[in-house]
C-alpha cells in the first residue's frame, strides 16, 4: 500500500535539503520539535494540517506546490506497485529502484 | 490558515456524490464508521495515510488523482487567502465566494 505520510516526508525532506537547511533551523521555525519533524520526514508519523501549513510557512513554499510534487511522486509508486501484477516475470528489485523520472514500463519489461 | 483536511474532505465529499453514491456504501467499503468518513469529508477529523487510502479504494480513485485536485483546490484558496492583502478596498465577502474556476484578480478587483 502507497502511504501517503511517507512520500509526503520524501518532498519534505528534499525541499529542506535543497534549500540547504538544518532540521533544527526549519522546525525552530515551523515551532515544532526537531525529534517530531524528523519523523515526519521519515514517514513515521502523520503530519496534522495545521503542523503541515506550520512547515510549508517555514520552508517558504506554498502548499498547493508541495501537494502537486506529491501527487507526481505518487504516480511513479502507483505504478511501480502495478507493474509486477501486470508483467509476469519482472524483477521486483528492479522495480523498487526506479528513479523518479524513470519511464516505469521500460523497468518493468526488463 | 488553508487547512488541508478542509480541502480534502471537500474533494472526497464530490467525488462520491459525482458516482451517486452514499455515505453508508463508502463507509462500509472502506472498512470505516459512516460517521468517521462523514467527519473526514467535512474536515473535521485527519484521515490516516492508511484510510486515505482506504477510501480511495473504496472510490476507485487514484490517490494521485485525488491530491491533484486538492492541490488545484489549494491554488484557488491561497489566491483567495493572499487577495486581501494585496487589494486595498477589496471587499471580503466577495472573496469568499470565488467558484472554483473563476479568475480570482477580477473578483479582488472587484
Amino acid at each position: 500500500m502507497v502511504l501517503l505520510r511517507s512520500l509526503l516526508g520524501d518532498v519534505l525532506r528534499r525541499c529542506r535539503q535543497s534549500q540547504g537547511r538544518t532540521l533544527r533551523e526549519v522546525s525552530a521555525l515551523a515551532r515544532v520539535s526537531l525529534g517530531y519533524l524528523s519523523e515526519v520526514e521519515r514517514g513515521q508519523k502523520e503530519a496534522s494540517s495545521e503542523l503541515l501549513a506550520s512547515i510549508c510557512d517555514a520552508l517558504g513554499v506554498a502548499m498547493s506546490d508541495l501537494l502537486r510534487d506529491v501527487s507526481d511522486s505518487l504516480v511513479h509508486a502507483e505504478l511501480a506497485q502495478a507493474a509486477p501484477l501486470r508483467s509476469v516475470g519482472a524483477v521486483p528489485t528492479a522495480i523498487a529502484v526506479v528513479p523518479a523520472g524513470a519511464r516505469p514500463e521500460v523497468v518493468a519489461a526488463a
